[in-house]
């Protein structure tokens, strides 16, 4: 039974003509192929910030999504195509780590090496090879194109972790922002196993400081805070945000991807 | 018959994993499910925008459609996820008045407290009720579960009327920008039956005061205005736009949603 | 056997209801239609960058896929809507010039003027012919109406050729950036047959002058420029683009849309 449904996640924004010439190629493969959007603006050549997009939404699709990942600055180069395979779902990416934290997420992991030049579109340019190897091979695999078919298992996929919080002493931590949201929540690297107090039930006093706030309260939902207060909250995304009621945190704290995040508890 | 069709509108733009996870929510669910965008780049918490959007396209889908809309400020605070059923299609949303300008234009309607646990995405978010509550229970519906299913009927559904314009004095009166559009085209809140004669074959001589601009000519089409000329049109939302061909009027204007729209005639 | 697959361009942008009501108003018609978003980010107005992004993606679609094209600075004024059709595609589009670079790429093609007004949403608005005539009629077509049923074949229909370099003495060209991508890319209108040294295996030494920067390298591939070096490279389009690696060439040389560009060989 074919894999009908393939997802898209790419920096190829949505001014130009990139995406739609993919799903033309999808489509022209595989007429029944049905393509949904995850993302199509992760930040250019930001191998990071599409592993993060592919990482939090390829879990909530059916079983046996072909997911479609092309962040990819070393387009044209010996950079491979990868097709990974994993309990659930089959990702094809360029190996330049973008799906790492997928990998990280995995139970049972298999990565091939994409070789079967006859399943691209022809002739490859050097410029495009999300129209040209990424959608083409997805049309194919959608079409019911066995995974072995697309070249041979690799082990030296190249994979990264994200960024982790480190302890700076008993009671200090140091993160860092992994992304801003449409909201201008600011997403960071802490996760509650990273630093367990922050999440209980009744915290004990602590302090954030992220770009020029400081941050004394957690809250477990948006609108419980007062008009102007930046908070911390455990966001959709599993990580600790800094967070304001209607308004932006990043413009009130003048921080963004990349800004620290001290923590000190008391 | 189950509603296959199901629409968006959200404030969730298209930076972020946020859609793309909603929609693998809704296929996990019922991967018969065909999904198309209204507008996900809503304004940030802006509900009377969402309202204005989902409003102004709802009508035009299939009987049946199921249109998802989410802005959605107090999520995670007790404000109630709703369902509302009118003549032709269902609507699933928060109860912070989202749907105010929908239940306007309905002729029948009944508003549901979605309150069927069981057809959540488990656990439920504190942040994110659009993957775990509101995408959740569209794909359910969309594959035929009833109405009465999710919930018990509600009268106290909230509620709110946009902003009309107001009458000065006989010939004087006043309005607001409800919003821009990607032309620079300022929507304001007058429609015909607030000031008739501005739309008649031959108007009398009026002035429109909006920002810096002047306004003295009503056109029909944007290309029958000269150059740099701005001027009123009634749009294809039913209501009086201020307008410039090829051109921005919102910048010629130095006006932009919620600026003032003051209306003399002759 | 009809044509289910659908395409739009537009430049109605995400901001706002208008692509999101075009396909309600085409699945109220033909629940069945599958509809594929090329690009609805055209820039406003722009006739030319319409015609470049349905040139770049049509071809790769299926036969018997419906292009919507919905450029359209004269809506409610005389420019007819009208119905293309080449030896693979069908187009529906207002007659403004917007698939003047289909036809260049057309061996068949005849030209219809939409008059059945029995297919167009009813009372046809002054300002969104993109919902009243254009989608209507594509999802009429897609239902299989005959292209013959929607008027008749015209032979002025509007075109123009995009701006061409011109050789300004034996080894000096002008040329002009058509278009900036999302990556920063400046896409000029200098093809290899244009200049064809300029893209053999070792070209002669050349300069090329845009904005502010001097380019004097033609690479293969993104990456393999050092960086902050601006090149030349054979892009995807067919185009000469001038590229960084991993950063925005546009930035760089301080150049965009409608900048000169110079090539001198030596």
């Amino acid at each position: 039974m074919p894999n009908r449904l393939i997802t898209l996640t790419t920096d190829f924004g949505l001014n130009d003509h990139f995406v739609g010439t993919m799903k033309g190629v999808i489509l022209n493969i595989n007429p029944e192929a049905q393509i949904v959007d995850i993302c199509n603006s992760v930040q250019s050549f930001d191998v990071l910030d599409g592993a993060l997009a592919i990482a939090q939404a390829a879990s909530y699709f059916p079983s046996d999504t072909v997911h479609v990942v092309v962040v990819d600055p070393g387009v044209g180069t010996q950079r491979r195509p990868i097709l990974a395979v994993n309990e659930k779902h089959i990702f094809i990416a360029p190996d330049n780590g973008v799906l790492s934290l997928v990998y990280e997420r995995s139970e049972r992991l298999s990565v091939r090496h994409i070789t079967a030049e006859h399943y691209f579109l022809q002739p490859v340019s050097q410029t495009f090879h999300g129209r040209d190897i990424f959608a083409a091979s997805a049309g194919w695999l959608s079409k019911g194109v066995e995974v072995a078919k697309f070249g041979d298992e690799i082990a030296d996929y190249i994979r990264f972790s994200a960024p982790k919080p480190k302890s700076v002493s008993e009671n200090s931590f140091k993160g860092v922002v992994l992304k801003t949201d449409k909201f201008g929540n600011l997403i960071t690297n802490i996760t509650p196993k990273d630093i367990p107090q922050l999440f209980e039930h009744t915290p004990p006093a602590f302090r954030i400081v992220i770009g020029k706030a400081e941050v004394t309260k957690i809250r477990t939902a948006y609108a419980q805070a007062t008009p102007g207060e930046i908070f911390g909250i455990l966001g959709s995304m599993g990580y600790l945000e800094i967070s304001a009621n209607r308004a932006a945190a990043n413009r009130l704290a003048g921080a963004d991807k990349g800004s620290d995040v001290s923590v000190v508890l008391a």
